[in-house]
């Protein structure tokens, strides 16, 4: 028995966690076991990890530091919840996995991408997603969506920019992975497409 | 202007923390800018995860997982903290640096070490002690210190036999790095040799 891996991805504002939320709640109702977690986060220190890395008043955080503490929760979530999860036949669904630190410090702080890659694929023992959902929209779009949330006003101009195009480069190296869609469709129009995708691979 | 960096190792209970604190006494009343810290820690968010890191009700992380925060919280002392102090020429003494990873992670833990001084390569950007105090001492002795502390009781019998061992191996494949002392002295004695150890250096 092996399970399957979906992944949500996309700048902050692009509807992650609701396509996440509504994909979990129609495979359950067609009897999938699901196991639907979230990243940072997922296990008591990642959701504690979260609070601290997500809290204003702790920014200005290194990228390289930022990169390593987002591997470490990543380490613990695949150990933990994901791995046991797959071995069991599960469909295990994150709100985010490894391409986020590839476009958020990678692509939008600069870090070097080999070095990114090389403490993922340790973190992760080199486990990746089945299928990756790309929720791709212009940052003003999704920002707007967020309007008053701390951590998106702390970014530079141009952050944004550069974390949806590295999104968009990591699909154009391995196409396979991926379903872009437009994260500025209708809501339940996204949904019913990215379900006929899971449904038509799991 | 280039400074000087000191760190204490050893295992828990060793007397790292007091030795630290006189022997940055003793250099600040000898008229040298002194700049003390710890690690995991140190900073504003490296306290919170040592915190995290150190409480029981969070126990049971994966090693690789522990790795990797103790590396982030690292990148983050050396950009935020130990860097700058030694360019502007400060005597940086720090509470347990790259070794400590080494001894609890690799020897203590079973991780891979060839991984790990990777993962502290690119933590630190290669930045290495001057000098490193190595407290050496029998786990019961320096247990025994400790009655009563929640970590420790947590480890299983032998880890900080391997911890200790990892040490004196670090030491073996170094020898011109360290200044191995036994724990077990006299707490001024031990300040004493470490402080003649380091005038003769600095």
């Amino acid at each position: 028995m092996k399970g399957f891996f979906i992944v949500f991805e996309g700048i902050d504002g692009a509807g992650k966690t609701t396509q996440a939320r509504l994909l979990a709640e129609a495979l359950i109702r067609r009897g999938y076991p699901v196991v639907l977690t979230r990243e940072p986060g997922g296990t008591p220190l990642g959701e504690k990890m979260r609070n601290l890395l997500l809290d204003p008043a702790l920014s200005g955080l290194s990228p390289l530091a930022e990169a390593l503490f987002y591997a470490g929760a990543r380490a613990e979530l695949v150990a933990s919840i994901i791995r046991p999860a797959l071995a069991r036949g599960r469909v295990v669904i994150s709100d985010r996995y490894v391409d986020s630190s590839l476009a958020y410090q990678g692509y939008g702080r600069h870090l070097d991408l080999s070095e990114l890659k090389k403490i993922n694929a340790l973190a992760t023992g080199g486990l990746t997603a089945d299928l990756t959902v790309l929720l791709d929209m212009p940052p003003a779009a999704a920002l707007a969506r967020l309007a008053g949330r701390d951590r998106i006003e702390r970014e530079e101009p141009g952050f944004f920019d550069r974390v949806r195009r590295g999104y968009l480069q990591l699909v154009r190296q391995e196409p396979g992975r991926y379903l872009v869609l437009d994260g500025c469709l209708d809501c339940s129009e996204l949904h019913r497409r990215i379900l006929k995708a899971v449904e038509e691979r799991i």
